[in-house]
């Protein structure tokens, strides 16, 4: 007898071997129609693959990140069949699935793949996969493997030369066969649509010593429709792009001189900053925050006692040195190690906590060039940093109170789809962490019972603590569908025990605080990016630095243009003025593009009747109405944008 | 006959050798009973001293710095001699005037001079100084110098022996003579009133590996009135101190930890910047101005490019290099590189120019720790900064806008007392300066007219400009009289060429902007330094973080304080309450300490009758009033101290 254990902890059992296909049927027909991958006992098998002792068993569809893997890396095989096929003297490397389908490293000789031949591509692609050819896995002795490549394929036996003897398996299907560890869909049919995305050098095992290999790009889908739908998101991605929006809307900029990942914010772009900065600042100091300010370094030994140096010192931003006093200085990573010492500059009592202290502090973070990207990744980055010291029975209280202004600031923004994560410590581990158990117990519940009684939809991940504290991470998806994770709250019991924060107790003895890291936005360079490509630009009407432009018809208008834009700017309305002697086309596709959310177009009737004509960005027309009405419009529109906190 | 040229170019001819008190004499009797010091050909000589040839003639009075040095110089020698007759054993070595006073470094031996000796050692200056001895000058050859000293006072030897012979003089007066190379008051009868200060070890030549002498300070005057006049400004400036206000106040601190220099701002210093911030902000956008932000460090490239690093780059905080990639970024000394680079993104036409950028920067500049001094010398301070890019055409207006702005933030901060220095290129070096004579021209003109237009009170300095342009600055005097340099505004036509900025001119080629630097604060943390040195902590009513607490009389009282305080409040009035179980005189004392600058205290009458009894910082009681009066008061208040802009 064979016991198959699935996830619900379940067990099947069946009479001698079985495969993971097998049960499937044996739990629904409908579900084996679906499966095309699975995982034994921790290992991704085929769904052939034969079980032959009692396991655990996870059986996976397209719908699952692992059945999406199989997926892809059996397209990548189709792939290297069409590519042999079309060209002959091609050389296969490697072609594994990456996180958007997959790619396929090769060498071409002389040929070229450009552009023009990926329909080629594609339909060769697509007709093997309607042979509906099962994959099927088979070990080799490593002989025969290197006997089936040598002269055929020197990259191929350069793999095999690195493989143990009894672990080599090659996978086959139709006429093609590849060195391969195994992880199919059962079959080329499942594959429907297929596209191929980009090419790309590549250098043989990533050493630009070595001859460059030309790495073909692709996506396939089990549903021509899913392909449809992902290429559609790809060009609204394009078009989202941040750091072209960032560019056409003149937010901020980089220089070659300055550096790399070091943004320029430009006029428009410092002033959306300032309006969420203080948007932020207004309901922190509603929720009883302090704002403080503190310098971009510190000493070497400020990090030492934060424990930051000894983690991260040799690959971060190197010391600071001064020219004749031996000091040593590192550019702030973060903020913490500061904040540490504004609590200790004076000796607090019980009566006086919770102290929150926030700061728009800006920490530079070295990265890799390669691994900077617009906003998102770069070398220094301005975090909406605060820190609450408080008691062990605060906490509970202080853990809610951070998760009203987290949401508060998502329901302005406009991400309204996120989940939860709390990450609890390991019980099996207790030497891993420190602080007290009593005060993990106490820090944990506080977090749960704070998650529950705001009803956030959130998952437990036990053992996914830091060292030094519980967390709980949201994880946000845009309008594009992609998941970030935005608004970290961290406990933390290790920081208040290396800078010996204390607090004198009712008790009159001196005792440690508990100190809560958060940071809504996280950093205002990532959540302006991030903000940018969930709303294509097109910001809360709250949050537009310019909310209105005046369009005058002709130079006849101008006054008029200007006392329209006195009134808005009364009312507060921020708007600006287009005067130029340019036609009312041109005006408005310049207005069109700077995603500015009304037009006010004014001229003679306008004049006549003391009203303005306001066009929304977009196109719709609201018609002729009078300054007052327009104004109350903007208000009721910001009003509903922006939350109550 | 001698030719003597007066400073208003009058000449005096004399038959033979006169001497400057002679000449004074020749001038008016009153003149020559206060003449102290002189000059002649640019060489300071004493008031005795033989004139034989024609030349240039400066008198010194008391008013005149020169006249202040000579005697203070010649006290220094009454102090030598009064410790010399003390103290047997003691050995001179130096004693020179200093900015406020003298001091002399001697070697007592086993001797102590300690505060208990000040009185005995001032009762034997004055003893000396009602002696009426003159001082007289006279050449000694290096021989002669060197057996005067030898055997008594090793200290002298090495000085002399580092003289060129003939060069060397000493001066007599009574039974003291010194090594000295003149510069005194006739006699030692005009010092009416002498004050020791403080006593203090320094090395001997300034090298810690040589024998520590003691340094006596001291001050003297010609009227005992005068002394006491500055001791008890001493004192005031003792109270006034920023560190200690600082302290007190609970604005900023430092951190040993952090580094030397670089100041925390704790959180009612924050809110206290902000605030600072927000009104130069609010006054810089109604101005025109944009806000930018950029990175806290640039690439070594950036500064070799603005000529920073070749003048600076040695002594200033070391290059920071990446763990990797062999790059080299230091922390950047100032903002204007950075401001260029925006300015650089894009082409800009005549049209769009001026284009002024303007950032709350932060910078960071390395002093040696001997040198720092609270928030007026750190190494880490936020600049007001902002560079005005415009045509040359523009300049003039420019400039007058800028100096407006420089006299709303003087009188909106109390700054009374004021005057300018126009500091212009010297027209008999031209090759020295950068940018054409005819920009020069336009640029000089144009601050000498800004000045006059603006009714400053200003003294141009030729031949002081910077090599890059020329330049105003204000000298502001303090509550006690101190003189601080603030508000510079700096013509550059050096980094636009460095940076090679353009703007498309109306021929449709491409110019030169100008560039203007300027800072109304100069920096924060120096500004607010002066700020509090002037007020004693008492801001403009406008600027308090604090402006009203609300004392309830007791816990009876608590909700009415709390109604109070709401209405404040929803007049933006920024108050606070102090509603603990303590004694009224304790709240009070504790607010008075705060210097917060209305004490609302609210009890049963005022309950009662719906009003508040109402006292001033400093004591004054203006009764029971409405809320409403109150608030008039308060912006009334507001309104006569926050100018018009």
């Amino acid at each position: 007898m064979v016991n198959i254990t699935l996830p619900d902890g379940s067990i099947k059992s069946f009479e001698g071997a079985t495969s993971p296909i097998e049960v499937a049927k044996s739990i629904s027909e409908g579900l084996a129609r679906n499966v095309i991958s699975a995982k034994f006992n921790d290992t991704i098998v085929e769904t052939t693959t034969p079980l032959t002792t009692d396991g655990a068993l996870t059986l996976y569809t397209w719908n699952d990140d692992e059945g999406k893997k199989a997926f892809w890396h059996s397209s990548a095989h189709i792939l290297a069949q069409a590519i042999e096929s079309l060209y002959p003297d091609a050389k296969l490397w490697v072609g594994p699935a990456i996180e958007n389908g997959f790619y396929y490293d090769i060498d071409l000789g002389d040929d070229v793949i450009s552009e023009k031949d990926f329909k080629r591509i594609e339909d060769k692609m697509l007709e093997i996969a309607r042979g509906k050819h099962d994959f099927n896995m088979r070990s080799v002795s490593k002989e025969e493997a290197l006997t089936y490549y040598k002269g055929k394929n020197d990259y191929k036996v350069d793999l095999i030369e690195n493989l143990e003897d009894g672990t080599i398996t090659f996978c086959d299907h139709d006429t093609f066969t590849d060195l391969c560890r195994g992880g199919h869909i059962p079959n080329t049919g499942i594959v429907k649509a297929v596209k191929i995305l980009s090419v790309a050098g590549a250098y043989w095992k990533g050493n630009e010593n070595n001859k460059q290999l030309t790495r073909v790009y692709g996506i396939s889908f089990p549903k021509q429709k899913e392909l449809t739908q992902y290429l559609e998101l790809l060009e609204e991605a394009k078009k989202r792009d941040h750091r072209k929006l960032g560019k056409e809307l003149e937010l901020f900029t980089f220089s070659q001189k300055v550096g790399q990942g070091l943004p320029l914010w430009l006029p428009k772009g410092a002033a959306l900053r300032e309006r969420l900065e203080s948007f932020l600042k207004t309901a922190q100091k509603k929720a009883g925050y302090e704002m403080v300010v503190t310098p971009h370094i510190g000493q070497k030994e400020l990090y030492v006692t934060s424990g930051h140096y000894a983690k991260y010192g040799e690959d971060s931003f190197q010391p600071i040195h001064t020219p004749k006093e031996g000091e040593e200085f590192l550019l702030k990573p973060m903020n913490c190690p500061h904040h540490c010492e504004i609590y200790n500059n004076s000796q607090w009592s019980y009566k006086d906590l919770p102290k929150r202290y926030a700061e728009f502090g800006t920490v530079y973070r070295y990265e890799q060039s390669g691994e900077l990207h617009g906003l998102t990744r770069v070398r220094g980055f301005t975090q909406d940093d605060a820190h609450i010291f408080c008691t062990p029975d605060q906490l509970d209280k202080e853990f809610k109170d951070v998760i009203d202004l987290v949401l508060y600031v998502f329901g302005s923004l406009g991400f309204e789809n996120f989940t939860a994560q709390v990450s609890l410590r390991d019980p099996e581990n207790p030497d891993k962490y420190i602080g007290s158990l009593e005060n993990w117990e106490k820090a944990e519940q506080a977090i749960i019972s704070a998650a529950k009684d705001k009803n956030l939809n959130y998952v437990i991940e036990t053992g996914e603590a830091a060292f030094y504290g519980p967390k709980l991470d949201f994880m946000v998806k845009d309008a594009l569908g992609r998941q970030w994770q935005l608004g970290t709250i961290q406990v933390d019991y290790n920081l208040p025990e290396r800078f010996d924060l204390t607090y004198k107790g009712s008790d009159n003895e001196l005792h440690r605080p508990v100190m809560i890291h958060r940071a809504p936005f996280g950093s205002m360079e990532r959540f302006i990016a991030i903000l940018l490509e969930h709303t294509g630009g097109n910001f809360p009407l709250w949050l537009m630095p310019e909310q209105v432009i005046v369009l005058s018809i002709s130079e006849k208008y101008e006054k008029y243009a200007k006392k329209v834009l006195n009134l808005l700017e009364n009312n507060e309305i921020r708007a600006l003025i287009d005067n130029r002697n340019e036609t009312m086309g041109k005006k408005i596709r310049e207005a069109e593009m700077k995603k500015i959310p009304y037009m006010i177009i004014v001229g003679e009737n306008e004049e006549q009747e003391d009203k303005v004509s306001v066009r929304q960005h977009g196109g719709e027309d609201l018609g002729m109405i009078s300054v007052q009405e327009f104004t109350n419009i903007v208000n009721e529109e910001v009003k509903k944008s922006l939350k109550q906190f």
